[in-house]
């Protein structure tokens, strides 16, 4: 047994959140992936199974009330609030992720004119991930807005009273690189803008603290750190006290304020209902409901500090069975730098990750030189962590 | 037995569909309100199993190219293309019937820009599913144009070289009055606009006809006669000739000629993919597909004769059954202009509905005085349909 191996016994043994990796269904696999798609919540299959044949089978149309489908979409977002530090009544749950950056955006535009119009530029991260820059175009066009595409470091630079609006990624999906929320969304507010996060790389992987921090607006996925199934819905935060003046550029009929009148006029509902668009996808949603239920008692702190030992641990084990020279991690060293990833930059990195696959370390691999593992505290072990690394440092070596 | 139970009998006896209702998932009770949601299609059970346990549980990332998850919004487009006229390759699903409508409504008033620019009208069905309305006025702000909402019957007498684009229902959703599809598309294209036709009420119950009637965009939700499930993901249509100029306002990653590139400039894929936007909800999609495995070997014409038959049966049977005066129906006598439902205008609907309902008819209520029943060919039988009658004839008279 290496020394490695033992430190791995030993940090599992000492895992306060060991016991959640048996509420999911796993293998032999190490699954370094769940930051593109979480493995299955244990709970799963037999929800979607009664969601199937009771509540569609049996009760029809019945269920969109006994069965609470109608309501899904803001009670799973409450149950989402408390892992990205926000209060009750500010989350719905809907739609993809692209989707709620363009209400997000075209929403944050309409708030900042409101207290001063003129308001024309919106600053998007040039290095997110991409749909996030498509759609900050498609808003800024129907807007009349300027989009200026900077890197995080150069926003706050950039920011002035002409700026509406600014999104932002919590977590850079290639690097794994954490940006600074606080002191982001403080230069935003410093120049009248408002503030929009996409937390898909965050999100049940780390503190996000939506309302300690002044978020306006943000968006993310549930499939990644939340494990909530192949393309589940993704949520759109709207903080309170911006919620009725939220005015969204999807006003559809589960957004009305009386949405079983059929009136021809549209009157938005109040609170975070707003963020609602068309019927829900309740299939998807209420498989990512029964995916919550393993955050029971798991404190988000408790997460973050898993996390940051799992990728210190990853690091050392690559410096311990790699070869010197053969890859270079682009994720940050310095923990309030760090994710829940780790990316490194590698030779031939298509064809390292296929050959890793082959012998059962499940990574993914980024145009054009990208190793990406992503490690999620609630299922990864140290002992995961090891063999991965030395798996990688037996295929490079070979 | 009464004359209308032996005809009931003898008319399911010569339904050439009466086979197909063995593939839903059926109990004592009739159910009139597939219009809202479609029944369970028998195979959509062991399917969505497999999809968590195996695609989702097992095979984990793999599923997104080894499941075919990446290719399914385009896939299913194509499964459901012959259902309402169109050509492989035109339709893709995904995202709600709101947001749909809004990427067809946008799209439709930047083509017909293209042609003539100054177009500044979108004309939108007055009696329209509210969504629609709403999402028009959305659209028509956004795009810096004017909402003109007319009856159906009043588009030809408003639609000048003004117009951008026109949104209608197939069906309304209210009345279960058919507008005239192939007459209306013809004078939008005579004045150069762009028609947008919402399917919602009509696919799966009658034929539409989209490529035979040169339709320009179509949108359509997939749980009602398509039987998809709750929230089951909704479609767009863009005809052939059109796509390449298609420019949505959502132009997510899944859109992209290169979703894997994650570059930084946005160019749209060739074709119906256009239509997507981001990562699509596989739970949900993949009932869908299963779902559509009762349509093999179904000709729309059957179902639409069927169709016919069964509302014509209902009015006859009401007319039997329920005393003078209690009822009036809302939809139309002739057959042209009748989708698969019957409205009927009753006084105290609302509780009467509740009182169908306790007694295994199931329809449902409009507010404020409509009595609706759809009539979905696949699995609703003449017997049901005498029932409902005797049955609300019962409620009514007692």
């Amino acid at each position: 047994m290496s020394e490695l191996t033992v430190r791995a016994e030993k940090l599992d043994a000492a895992d306060e959140l060991a016991a959640v990796r048996g509420e999911f269904v796993l293998d032999e696999v190490v699954y370094l992936d769940g930051n593109s798609l979480g493995a299955l919540p244990a709970a799963v299959p037999g929800r979607v199974d009664d969601v199937v044949r009771r509540q569609w089978g049996s009760l029809r149309i019945r269920s969109w009330d006994e069965s609470g489908w109608w309501t899904a979409p803001e009670r799973i977002g409450d149950r989402i609030a408390p892992l990205v530090g926000a209060a009750a009544g500010q989350i719905v749950v809907g739609d993809s992720t692209s989707v709620n950056v363009f209400k997000a955006l075209v929403g944050a535009v309409r708030l900042a004119r409101l207290a001063r119009d003129g308001r024309d530029e919106i600053v998007v991260d040039a290095t997110t991930f991409p749909t996030d820059g498509y759609i900050a175009e498609s808003a800024a066009r129907l807007t009349g807005c300027t989009l200026r595409p900077v890197t995080p470091g150069q926003v706050p630079g950039v920011l002035s009273d002409r700026t509406a609006a600014v999104l932002l990624n919590h977590v850079d999906y290639r690097t794994g690189r954490l940006h600074d929320l606080p002191s982001l969304t403080a230069a935003v507010h410093a120049v009248g803008a408002v503030s929009v996060w996409d937390l898909c790389h965050s999100a049940g992987a780390l503190p996000v603290g939506l309302d300690r921090h002044g978020v306006d607006l943000a968006v993310g996925c549930t499939y990644k750190y939340l494990n909530g199934g192949p393309g589940s819905p993704a949520y759109l935060y709207v903080r309170r006290d911006l919620q009725d003046r939220f005015d969204s550029p999807l006003p559809g009929w589960n957004s009305h304020a009386e949405p079983f009148g059929m009136r021809p006029d549209y009157e938005p509902a109040p609170g975070a209902l707003r963020g609602r668009v068309g019927t829900p996808d309740i299939l998807s949603m209420l498989a990512l409901e029964a995916a919550l239920d393993v955050w029971d008692g798991v404190p988000i702190e408790a997460v973050r500090a898993k996390s940051l030992a799992l990728t210190d641990f990853f690091l050392e084990c690559v410096e311990e069975y790699v070869p010197a020279g053969l890859v270079e991690s682009l994720t940050p060293v310095a923990h309030e730098e760090r994710g829940s990833q780790v990316a490194l930059r590698c030779a031939d990195a298509g064809d390292v990750m296929k050959r890793l696959i082959e012998r059962g370390v499940v990574g993914d691999f980024r145009h054009p030189d990208v190793l990406r593992f992503g490690f999620t505290p609630l299922y990864v072990s140290f002992a995961d962590v090891e063999r991965a690394a030395r798996v990688l440092g037996q295929t490079l070596g070979s």
